[in-house]
């Protein structure tokens, strides 16, 4: 982390979710400054048309590279391996993600993943872990193991014998996915709240009608995992957790409507369906990977930690093999921003706000990160060729903590 | 038809979907006509913050006052009740709607109603018939007749066979609802927009998905019959025809998406559900009612022409006796554009697009009604206390052909 004073010049600027042109930004000590002073060393992007943007963040991350954080036993190289090339992507702060599994996992495995809390250099920050279940509705399984699905009758009691005492420490989980209608869970959500609000409870793999996910809303939730993907489908007269997101606020009363993950890879959902849940809240909106361990693996066959051997179709999609059973997402951050200019029309800083600011203010971190204002860390991404009207764009240079980070 | 040049003054006008504010609106023989010369009679509307609209155009009217326009025997007195009651509604031009039935009913009643085609004094105008059915898929009936649903296999001979030798007239049917993945129904379509373009084909109580959706466009339809009700859930894989609504269209290529009715009843669609329609195709959105013989009736029971004995359950909701099986649509047009405004957080003048430029639009006819431009029928609806802001409104004047009209 470099004391020294740099100025990167003649540049756009997406900050706080607005493209200021023309612009300068201040970087000493791994974080944004105010401008002005005399500048160490000046960064002249004049003949790039660059746009300089937060670092971006996925919320739902299983694994890449070739490795899952399902295992245990690899966690910390998994870890180690993951947070420092996912880098080229842009990304400077992802939450692991682990599905559904036996108590022992989480008690092992969330000890392990609090103490990679944080970031070293030139790695994108571990922002904590994102838990999916096992507190989710069977017939919503997806690819979760629902044999170790449970409910929680016994409200926030249940959720310490499953995930043990890191459940109140602030290090461990980020984020844990539930699925409120299920017995004992809206309670859970509201005890877990109250005892440890820096955890943001999120809604999916959940046959959460308009009425549940109110209620959970007013226990606690503040977001909606995947949204399309293993929920009830949208109906018109029951439109359940989409309507839920869909639903205009009332005028002078706080708007309800929580933060939503989606996967805009246009194969887990539709464009029209990406389009859909996009328009109908864009501040909402947190764009997510759900990756797997098969992301960024060269090879066109390859076998997971679970054994099954999987094979790409296209750049993003990849099957069970010799099936077309979906696998499980390869997506990365930057396609699925190209992709929801394409799918909504939206322009590219909106995007970019669902992979920055959005995910930011979902996990209350927006005074550290996704904004770019003065006092936040320097983790940002230069963009070459921006125009605001196309899709296209590439990453030239990633920052992490107000260093360049190495990539091929 | 008075030739007198009036001169309506210091109102506001939504003219061709915008609102013009302190403007004058000029009418003579029953046209809106240019400004200018020296008016016979002046209508200032100063101190009333009036707006002036386009008169309102239903598209899916199956009756209304206790009158059912299935009731063949009856036609002409239905048709005269209903097109001079509902003008109190700011309706003052619609299509009478009938539901599947058996081809000699078709071949008595469409030779009917094509006589009725046009307007009388202080009526409504009968823009032609709405025709659902019988082309229509049996799992997607709604209320219909199934047993007398059919398939095209013989293309547009079997629409001859059905309807009569009328299919070849402009004054008998304004719009055809079909399931386009009907055997021979696309070939069907194709035909008779060769043959007689002025009929509107539209996609209704159909299992079509995405791909169904765009050869039907590409046969010729133009319309999607009250979106959501009857057809495929909306589902994130294959989103349907509420995808194929939502699909942004390509740059430099012309818009596939066809224009689409919605019942805003808040009743038969999900406020959310409405609010997703819209947001999906803003200028596509065209508020029906589809309200049957059963609205506007003051009893709270009511026994319709089929002998069902049904009951209100609220100012919106009617259902058969003893059930809650909702027994059809008793919403008004004025109705609809309030709930619309709520629903969706639009504005008033955008609401009120959908019941007139929209519905004009896509029946071809906006050179002579919903956009108030000089030239143009004197139909209009003059609403007191303007505010772009606010769903409410009040009817307080109708004007049909330039002409005042009288209701109560
Ligand atoms: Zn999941
Ligand atoms: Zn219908």
């Amino acid at each position: 982390m470099s004391e020294k004073l740099i100025k990167f010049t003649n540049c756009n600027i997406l900050r706080n979710g607005v493209v200021e042109t023309s612009e300068s930004l201040w970087v000493r000590g791994g974080k944004i400054v105010h401008s002005g002073g005399v500048p160490d060393a000046i960064v002249d992007l004049a003949s790039k048309n660059a746009l300089i943007v937060p670092g971006f963040l996925d919320l739902q991350l299983n694994g890449f590279f070739g490795h899952d954080f399902c295992d245990v036993e690899h966690i910390e190289e998994s870890i180690d391996v993951v947070s420092r090339k996912i880098v080229r992507y842009g990304v400077t702060a992802f939450c692991p993600t682990i599905m559904s599994s036996h108590p022992e996992i989480y008690q092992k495995i969330l000890p392990k993943l609090a103490l990679q809390k944080g970031r070293k250099p030139d790695h994108a920050e571990v922002l904590g872990t994102h838990i999916e279940g096992p507190f989710l509705a069977p017939p919503k399984k997806g690819c979760h193991n629902a044999a170790v699905f449970q409910t929680a009758s016994n409200g926030f009691a249940d959720l310490v014998t499953c995930y043990g005492p890191t459940i109140e420490s602030e290090d461990a989980i980020a984020i844990l996915t539930v699925a409120p209608e299920l017995n004992g869970v809206k309670t859970a959500i509201r005890e877990l709240k109250h005892r440890n609000n820096s955890i943001v409870v999120s809604i999916g793999h959940t046959q959460a009608k308009f009425q549940d996910a109110a209620d959970a809303v007013a226990a606690g939730a503040t977001m909606v995992t995947h949204l399309f993907n293993a929920m009830e489908p949208f109906h018109h007269r029951d439109p359940g957790l989409v309507g839920f997101i869909a639903q205009i606020p009332e005028k002078d009363k706080s708007d309800p409507r929580p933060y939503f993950g989606l996967i805009a890879d246009g194969i887990h959902v539709h464009p029209s369906a990406v389009r859909i849940g996009y328009l109908a809240h864009p501040d909402g909106c947190i764009l997510v990977t759900d990756a797997i361990s098969v992301g960024g693996v060269e090879a066109d066959e390859f076998v997971t930690g679970g054994g099954v051997t999987v094979q790409k179709k296209s750049e993003l999609e990849v099957v069970i093999k010799g099936t077309n059973t979906l696998a499980g997402s390869i997506a990365t951050i930057p396609a699925c921003v190209k992709n929801l200019v394409k799918f909504t029309g939206c322009t590219l800083a909106q995007a970019i706000n669902t992979v920055t600011l959005h995910p930011a203010k979902c996990l209350g971190l927006s005074h550290r990160m996704g904004t770019l204002m003065p006092g936040t860390d320097a983790d940002f991404v230069i963009l070459d060729g921006f125009n605001d009207d196309s899709s296209e764009f590439s990453i030239t240079q990633v920052y992490v903590n107000g260093a360049f980070a190495e990539f091929d």
